[in-house]
């Protein structure tokens, strides 16, 4: 599978390698507006420098990687649906549920394979435990708890542009929340403060949030968000059920433990999400292509992006108006 | 210390046995509607029996437990401090707020020393763990998360006049949180769900809930409970903050791992309440002790226990009304 | 049963009180060169002071719980013995093997109940893992491994007169590997250092020791001692066997788990002896009681104790010669 | 760097694919006695096919890489050295130690780069509890364990050409006794049986092995070898010192605990050394690289696998003899 690459920045380098690494697959060409970035990435993997409109009228191209900025997504989606490329894209599909839904129709009108890029789906330690819920280890999911904390906030000037905690790093929890409760939320209620940077809270936006998802089975997701942990990057989930209970731990940087007069002292968890969800990176791009190769709709799907989508609005509106917001 | 014991029921035998325990206290007599319970315990603990008005006008007795059914623990505090009695009542002093401040004031007016038996405060790990937090070890309190879960649902024939999971069982996590926010909360959202047994949303309770406490600055507190954990009694906490995170692990019946062909296994946690909190009941009565032999008002005092069940009612109201409420 | 206690020092206060919390036994008498600490221990167990030979000869003694002294133990046992009186003997019954054997010939003939305080098969961690074993969990045992780990040398005035590490200390890891590999040691491998303080290198012993111990049909024991841990009272098992592994970890003083900049740091494990064992020592009087109220032979007895000692002297033996040791 | 590889097998995969995978070297050329071996791997990671002196007479290549079976290691890296090229050798250079003695000469007269091919020196976790170890955390090292348990036994055909246990398996282990202890071990006691598979025993080897190493100063290494775990891969190694104690513990598969009526289950440690030390191979050519790119002597060298190699030695000694072995 040839691969275009639009975007190399940060995540763009990230598929890009993944890509370069895979015998089936190879990185053809890369698109960014910053062109020494696509220059330096193409070096790094075989490819060539290319315009975005190039990548999509090209014949050479049977798959494009979106890692552009959040608000070219929705655009660059409809093209490659047009031009009958399999796309794979970053969440979200657009911070505007309206904009998410008539892409949507654009690629179902095509019938565009998309995939959106909710990474964490495939982190092998969670992956492992939705697997076994599937398989009926626990019984009936009752409770999820996801714990999801940055090491440290971003800067002010990221947060304005961000679409707020809820739709930029929360999203990620929404879509794991359902990926994991089986049964659509019906409610939400948030709450949200500014704890960690005043900075933040001046911008309109909260780096402390936690957030009750309820569906009409009455089962319940909690997820709990903050912009820092002195401790690494923090991402834990937990899932209860009629039969007992699943939870995926955090990775730490060594298996070291020293005992001394103090006690027992062991590593950080893993820094950051390049290094937490390496495989989970490489194991979302088997699933692409896999899928793609087979011709058959992947998960996370476009109507996937959509629903965390909501879930966020949701939770931005109940923290907004300190109400409960029932969904659609 | 001469105590007096009122109910001979499963916690006033865990009460009467650590008083018989300590060198510096002595059962002198116990009440029970059940007269043969009162004298089995009496024979385990050397005490005699009498009924409760003859305990509470007895010249020997300078203190008395409080172990009667939660209806009568208001009446029974008024009365203990009126004839001048340090006393130790099972929480709750009463499931109705107002009752619960009426006996308050005869408390303050007689100066009366009155501990609510939220036990959990003294479990070990958990008193462990608060008293870093005032320490200063993570810094600035911002997320509490409590989970609790029994090992499996009690009969509904308790449900019905239990006041429901709020009042019963979460009561014990609203004193928890309050210990560990340093701060009172402003709001409560509540959902709650009857997925372990039907027959308890039957009688118009829940045994699935979960809740949010907000402070005014912005700090706060998500609880989980469930009726049933098929591994045993869960009981967690973990305080985030602004230099680190502290948490408290649940205690295996032993430490032996066993490792196979199908990976490693461990122990269930503790079996129930009794087990858990077997050293918790001790420091509990120590620190009662202490502060009635040193005239001093004991934590968590009458003032804990009312705030406690404000707290149970709110997220009652949050539940039925499926809207967040706002406290005081 | 009615208990003599003879010896009322730091082990002697234990069984005193163990027996003095049991409804079904009492302390009546004990006995201590030091007459002051015998009544003080008679007063905390409501027992009364008395002279050994008093003891021995009550008809209102049952049993005896020898915890003088070790070079009175052999002969306080075969009294005992011939006074017809259950006894419960600290270990070792002496450090002279020949010593004991004489010793188990007077028990022999008159037919006395005797317990040797091998302590630690009592300890609800190992018990539950050797009873695993029993069970079959992990097949046949190949390798066992021991880790014992004092948190701080003793003095030297102590050692001098403790008969060296490997008849003092290293004597229960002793008793453990033969409780654990379930066939009797044919050779021993011992090698020890003084690294720990000079001192008791200078005293002619070690304070740093591992031992190999080989069975006929080639299972193996791993020992290691060190009178020094920083971090409490080491005390570890693995037991590895044809079908899996079993391992007894230590006991931290509380299950708080601290995270920051600097990683993830717990407590140390639980100081010593007598807080790690606590609950062993109860469960060895039990054991006791049990045995002798039934008129059978308890576990571990005065032959357990003489192979103990026998491996102890072996061990000595291959430090000293720097050779391998087979047994008789 | 252009690299040769001298053997296609499992091990030469590993490493070829490492030498791929970096911008700074690349594959040029590899040599196996199964030509489609070659010819598979060259495809794999963009090199040619070639016989072994061209090779080793190319202009083109910078260094080997012996992946060649074991008796053909010394003769190789001479040749390899008197042709100049830097040289990474697979463990051990020799069965028999005086002909590695033989080998180390020609590398030292000819001044070549040798590496020899102790992958576990470089596991992350090891690497980083033994670097802990040289920043003084423990203090002075006085007991290193290590553990080292395959998942299941090779073929019997394999174990009689291996050189035994000692030679073959535990060889690892002495080479990480050396890297901890920091001090030469002066004597060896070996104990060795057939425990797991009789054939083995029937072949003169030994599938169940302990070791006590001592040094001068009185350090002590215990290590521990079995053929069999039914658990995974079972590689732990601690080293306590007069300050503390260290210790790095195995690898999950996935981070998934499940809570249900039986207890806590997790998963088999990571199955065997391919993936459990495929962060230490990439480390390991790492450190070659960058050895030989800056013409400094890499550890571990030609004279860490001598020493391997004689301990390995006097261990076969030992448990042929049942005598204690010391060192020259």
């Amino acid at each position: 599978m040839r691969f275009g690459i639009i975007g190399a920045g940060r995540i763009g380098k990230i598929h890009a390698s993944n890509v370069a690494a895979r015998k089936d697959c190879e990185v053809r060409l890369i698109a960014d507006a910053d062109r020494s970035a696509a220059q330096s990435l193409a070096e790094a993997t075989g490819g060539r420098v290319a315009e975005i409109d190039a990548i999509l009228a090209s014949n050479e191209i049977d798959a494009v990687a979106i890692c552009a900025p959040t608000d070219m997504h929705a655009d660059l989606i409809e093209k490659a649906a047009r031009a009958k490329k399999a796309i794979f894209c970053e969440k979200p599909v657009d911070l505007d549920a309206n904009r998410v839904r008539a892409c949507l129709e654009v690629v179902a009108a095509t019938g565009a394979i998309l995939m959106v890029g909710f990474n964490r789906r495939f982190d092998p330690n969670f992956a492992s435990l939705q697997q076994r819920i599937r398989d009926g280890a626990i019984g009936a999911v009752e409770i999820v708890q996801i714990t999801s904390r940055d090491p440290s906030p971003p800067p002010v000037s990221y947060i304005s542009r961000s679409g707020g905690l809820f739709r930029d790093m929360m999203i990620h929890d929404f879509d794991m929340a359902r990926f994991l409760l089986g049964e659509e939320p019906v409610a939400v209620s948030a709450m949200g403060s500014a704890l960690v940077d005043k900075a933040i809270g001046e911008a309109g936006d909260v780096d402390t949030a936690v957030v009750i998802l309820e569906t009409k089975s009455g089962k319940v997701a909690q997820i709990s968000n903050s912009r820092r942990a002195t401790y690494g990057y923090d991402q834990r989930i937990e899932a209860h059920g009629s039969k007992g209970m699943l939870r995926a731990d955090n990775i730490r940087e060594t298996s070291v433990e020293f005992a001394g007069a103090q006690g027992f002292a062991s590593d950080k968890v893993l820094n950051f999400f390049l290094e937490r969800y390496a495989a989970a990176y490489r194991d979302e791009l088997d699933a692409f292509v896999k899928a793609a190769s087979a011709g058959v709709a992947p998960r996370p799907n476009g109507e996937d992006g959509l629903r965390a989508n909501l879930l966020a609005d949701a939770a931005n509106l109940s923290w907004r108006t300190k109400q409960r917001v029932a969904l659609g």
